[in-house]
């Protein structure tokens, strides 16, 4: 993949994408320049990952606003647009807080909003930064006893373009990795959509660190039999208890590593945190489309007459949580340790 | 798929075998004749799953036996073939018993080593109809105080072509349904070679069983939100402590199940226990091929630099399994209570 063109970007009057489910074979850029257009491409996980999602959806509001100008719609039709993008992706908290905090600028304008939603691109940046080294800390403190080098497991795609700067889970991993405290890393391919071997293990290559992709079914075994030292998750929500909402196969990561007694962080800017959500049950279930998982290669691959269940994510409750990481530091959520919501 | 032809059978001097890489999209048998042929084709998956294995071993010896006579072996050369079909498939320990069981026949002439792999056949087949009929039994007994059918989880390929009759968890599946107590099952599509997708679904649909695919990560979930009241998985090989090695993904479904406190049941002939294994631990680590995960569709997704790890099986120790269901009966293993080896 080239890397000349950063993965989401205002671009003139337009939000510029890179189509996530293309890659790695191609690298195509989406020019955004209407509400509908936003909402399929968030819908058909063109954009996809919380932290990229949050980004997306302030860049939304001016996309909103241009259309609403263009198109001669009132107040009350660029409000009901907004609201539309707000509740987009509706694990994903961190897109309505971007949304709320850029709304309030529309009175001034679109390049008030578009400037507002590069310093949210910005902030959201440094905090995968942040998070990067408060993991690497949490990590190296807690498990260099024996062992000089960690190994590392993750699970779906947990750094760019599926988040705003070096990643969430990645950016520990590459934290860890530039600090030489890193020996490999064992990441799921993370069905249906595969994100980890399509978007995390090209990110893995290009910064040179090792790796093996393994089938997601593989992950409890990896932990179980010792060949990972810790595993390492993003998540798209977490709830005021502590309960995490994250990709399908992270519950099973986090049973086994309970079973193992291997730390299971979490890593997330502390915006994922969700005051609104007291616990994991108070996310409503979403499926993706079915034909994720009846087809492959473009072809239906199961009979007719089967269904598919294809969860968008799934609840850890917070007993299995041993670190959340954010900006602001590594939180023992399954001792009741939770960070205050943003 | 057409159903005219069996999975396994012996064709005047060649052993036929449908190619379950090939399945669904088409119905493909091949003629073994050699030893070679038969051992490329356990290990390309041609023929997969431990009850077919044990079949297609017995008949290998009588494959074996004809290349001897044709080729002028001596019988130390058809000995140490024999060796081989027994070492193939190392974690089907079902397979092993089978040739030892025919291995003594030689003498006799491949007639007699045709007949005695009929037998095990049509044993096997028998066995699967006894598996069904226990495992019904010991699921309705435990689970039906407040609910009229059962709604169970399985994943791999767990009936025909990969077993040799109704199927082993799958023949517990068909009897539950052929007496008006199963409600749903929930499949695992199964990576890398998605014998849930490709067989298993097609089975299901053929006897009108309502089933949902799901991709491997999602059945932790499936089963912590009870969506289902048991999961029925099969077995490669069972340790004499009661450990269970069977496909990835089998170790977090036995993993949630205890945590969620469901059932989870191995359904297996008697002969997949081996005395000769004490625990999981002594069963040697088989990797399958990288390029099972490395590539999809037949094009490589992942990056050149990375690495897979395939794990051919994988342990689920005995404190998991609630119990064990063989042709004899159901065992109870996690307290203890696991059949003698054949």
């Amino acid at each position: 993949m080239r890397d000349d063109m950063p993965a989401l970007s205002w671009c003139g009057s337009a939000l510029r994408v890179l189509d996530q489910t293309r890659l790695p074979t191609e690298r195509v850029f989406l020019e955004i320049t209407t509400v509908d257009g936003l909402i399929g491409a968030i819908d058909r996980a063109v954009i996809s990952g919380a932290p990229v999602l949050a980004i997306a959806g302030a860049y939304g509001v001016a996309v909103a606003l241009l259309q609403a100008e263009r198109e001669g719609w009132g107040g009350s039709g660029l409000d009901a647009a907004v609201d539309r993008i707000r509740s987009a992706g509706p694990v994903a908290v961190d897109l309505r807080w971007s949304v709320d905090r850029v709304r309030s600028l529309i009175p001034a304008g679109a390049d008030a909003v578009v400037r507002a939603a590069d310093a949210i691109a910005a902030e959201q940046a440094a905090a995968e930064d942040a998070i990067g080294a408060n993991g690497a800390d949490h990590l190296s403190g807690h498990l260099l006893a024996g062992r000089s080098r960690l190994r590392v497991l993750t699970h779906g795609g947990v750094g760019p373009p599926a988040t705003a700067g070096r990643g969430t889970a990645l950016g520990v991993i590459r934290e860890l990795n530039d600090r030489g405290l890193l020996a490999l890393v064992h990441v799921d391919e993370t069905r249906p959509l595969l994100q980890g071997s399509r978007m995390t293990a090209w990110e893995l290559a290009r910064a040179g660190i090792a790796h093996a992709v393994q089938p997601d079914g593989a992950a409890a075994s990896v932990i179980a039999t010792g060949l990972v030292d810790a595993a390492v998750v993003g998540a798209d929500r977490i709830a005021a208890n502590g309960d995490v909402a994250a990709g399908a196969g992270t519950l099973a990561i986090a049973l086994a590593c309970a079973d193992a007694g291997a730390p299971f962080v979490v890593a997330a800017p502390a915006g994922a945190v969700d005051a609104g959500t007291p616990n994991g049950a108070a996310i409503a279930l979403d499926l993706r489309p079915e034909e994720e998982v009846l087809s492959g290669g473009g072809h239906r691959i199961t009979p007719r007459a089967s269904r598919a269940y294809n969860p968008a994510f799934e609840v850890v409750p917070a007993r299995l949580v041993s670190a959340l990481v954010t900006e602001y530091g590594a939180y023992e959520v399954a001792r009741g340790h939770v960070p205050a919501a943003r």
